[in-house]
């Protein structure tokens, strides 16, 4: 039996119990009885020696994903990596490759690359072609489906933690816009602001405020209000009982200790927290959304996200199977860097540590000037003589996320290490790319009307094939 | 400072944190936010001292109730009471006084009989009479409400857990049905499919349908389709965003810790069931309610269930003053004994260990003559000379609560005990006893139609002042 996996044995010792009871209300043969019996309990044994925990029915094991590496369980040294703490010791930033073998996903290489080019026949974004998305799962499950004419959707969404939102989260939503341009399917993008709710010192009339002020600013990235659904936690879970009944099958089939492991909660963590991983699985699935795919409970997802949310996706896909759903395919994106360098993630209480979404065109200029770090020498002429670093400089960093033209960036970059561009030039750059930019985001914001978010917030029919 | 309760140190330190915070965003001298800061610290350790553990933002310390002894933590010897669990060693059954005790309620004693008889001018009925409602928490102060025309209302439950429903499952019903028509307010019953389906090897399909059959048994009883809501978890969860508005304020305010204490969860146990109680404990509030209560948050509970289910009650009068509603109010019944006697609940899936809903006048009378234990005598001539003993008598204990007169009732004690009546005669008393009133039961069940389910279980406006 040590050959079977921990689900088969699970499988099977549960099926043996129900043989056991069946011949029990039968009133079978005592020999028959004590014989199944006998066997259960051999199969507990195996099932405890092999699993290292007693069997209990209603709770099967956890599968391959939910047991990987996690931020939680990060070594000394390693970057921490989870949904709530991003570090790292490095002036560039997190070790993304290390990322990839530890979390347990696949290199976005080459290859997928030039794959999803000839597959949309368009050039892939920048963030591909740049290593911004560097990571996935299943992609080319994706691929496939897309190519066979099958359906299916994209996932992506954000916790409403405040009203000011600076560039770096329009990053997801950037390319998921492109994601829904390339594949034209339907998009779900959720507001987690009962999640925000949980973790901070805010009231739940602060958190839905927020996801109605953030839902503006995602709808001005341009998305289809035909084919997107953007919703609040607090909102859609009072509105569809499909919703919930997904949320409640997740939570019945992932135990405190599996989320203690993944997530790194304590029992001091109120129940909220704990239990609140199922309600960000459940988008994943297409039954929560009959208004949008029927009866249908197979349409895979597409699920764009920053890296640091694998964890909950994790989960879900090892819950997926056991509850006959198919396991979301994943895209997983580099952190965007504070102003003040790669180590950490930008926080939104400080104004000072990235460009907001609602600084004006001198404010961008200051910003940049005054706060972001430099990969640049001391002085002019050692800056000539020995040139700049792009690898660990903020402004180069912010360019390769939002500079599109490849040639030009590149010859930024040669120009700065070779000490030919100076650290005041690449930040004059970077201001002028990011001024029209963000007055371009503000104008598209000022035409989204509450009218406007509510269309894209009512629960309705989105044309589906 | 150790005079303060811990919630008084708990927001004095939150809001410590918050002037230290608005110092430094004001940039205040330095002088000034390091004074803060200092006594920040210095309350920190205060608190730690008095807790016994580390001050956490958002986390407030549980208060009185939620710390009391319980079931999962009862000494060897004692009767075990939980929601999933009731055990004695006594053929008497448990030891209500010593539970009165152990939760901290209040016993219903004659003083409290009395007034209710005053307060609403009628006889209180026999489950009062008779201690089968023994216990209570702030009953007074609904009494007092009644006084004062001030408004409550009731809240009831059943975890519909098989279409199989026995005579004991009807005794919170029909004291509620009393209560109701008593005091004439309006009523919710929760149906906790969602539960049934977390805790039993069910489809959540079965659990649904399993709160309709049952739904109709309720119904059965007599209550006003005018001033009674009955819901489905799975469905009203799904249907109200205020309902899940206050799970999630419940759930942000118990640790896991917390409900370990209580219902004595472990680290294997599905984050399903570790965040359910919030899933019960939040009907006692009005504001899940606004179709019935409008926006009114402070209209107070009285919730009528079996005392094993207190232990959700406890962990959501200690929530109640800290989301800033009224703590409900409760009375407690003892259990309905199996059949076999009065050391455990009945069993839903043992045909055999109690009444079914369902009997015929025959399998009643069957069952009571077969199964019903008997505190007789073995021989009819020691049962003449030493008499019966009523206390361990199932027959008798099932007439204390189906008999409704009471001379009737004392006649039989005292026949039973003086051995003047046989346990043959006394089972053919309870079996004429409960013969027309299931025969009843069934009539009015069968007039029950999915459209009066459908009635009962629409949110809708009830009539209340």
């Amino acid at each position: 039996m040590a050959d079977l996996s921990p689900m088969d044995l699970y499988e099977k010792l549960t099926a043996q119990g129900e043989a056991v009871r069946s011949l029990k209300a039968q009133k079978s043969p005592k020999a028959d009885v004590d014989a199944a019996v006998q066997l259960l309990l051999q199969m507990k044994l195996d099932y405890k020696r092999v699993m290292g925990q007693d069997y209990k029915a209603g709770c099967p094991p956890a599968e391959g994903e939910m047991a990987v590496d996690n931020g939680a369980a990060a070594e000394d040294g390693d970057d921490q990596v989870d949904p709530w703490n991003v570090s790292s010791s490095n002036a560039k930033g997190v070790d993304y490759d290390k990322l990839i073998v530890r979390f347990g996903s696949s290199k976005i290489d080459q290859e997928l690359v030039d794959r999803i080019a000839r597959v949309t026949g368009k050039t892939p974004h920048h963030f591909l072609r740049r290593g911004i998305f560097f990571s996935h799962r299943d992609m080319h499950q994706i691929l496939d489906a897309f190519e066979n004419k099958k359906s299916f959707y994209l996932y992506t969404g954000r916790g409403p933690s405040s009203e000011a939102m600076h560039v770096g989260h329009l990053i997801p939503f950037i390319f998921t816009k492109w994601l829904q341009d390339m594949f034209d399917v339907p998009l779900v993008i959720q507001m987690t602001d009962d999640e925000k709710y949980l973790w901070k010192d805010l009231t739940l009339e602060d958190c839905h405020r927020y996801t109605v002020e953030n839902a503006k600013d995602i709808i001005a990235c341009g998305f289809d209000v035909n084919k997107t659904f953007i919703f609040s936690d607090l909102d859609y879970m009072g509105a569809s009982p499909a919703f919930y009944r997904n949320v409640v099958k997740v939570q019945k089939h992932v135990t405190f200790n599996q989320v203690k492991g993944i997530f790194g909660f304590t029992d001091s963590d109120c129940i909220g927290k704990i239990s609140f991983p199922a309600i960000q699985a459940a988008p994943s699935f297409s039954s929560s959304f009959p208004q949008i795919f029927g009866d249908r409970t197979d349409v895979q997802c597409l699920i764009p996200c920053a890296i640091d949310q694998d964890p909950y996706f994790r989960m879900t896909r090892d819950v997926a199977p056991r509850i006959g759903y198919p396991k979301p395919a994943l895209l997983h994106s580099t952190f965007f860097p504070a102003l003040q360098g790669a180590q950490t993630k930008m926080s939104a209480s400080d104004a000072n540590s990235s460009i907001f979404l609602t600084d004006s065109p001198k404010q961008i200029k200051n910003k940049v000037n005054k706060h972001a770090f430099s990969g640049g020498k001391d002085t002019v002429e050692e800056h000539r003589k020995f040139g700049g670093n792009p690898d660990v400089d903020v402004s180069f960093m912010y360019l390769t996320f939002f500079m599109e033209d490849d040639d030009q960036l590149e010859k930024i970059r040669q120009d700065y290490s070779s000490g030919a561009l100076l650290t005041g030039e690449l930040k004059k750059c970077l201001i002028e790319t990011l001024q029209p930019l963000i007055a371009a985001h503000q104008e598209r914001r000022k035409l989204v009307t509450e009218d406007t978010v509510r269309q894209f917030m009512s629960p309705r029919k989105l044309p589906f094939n």
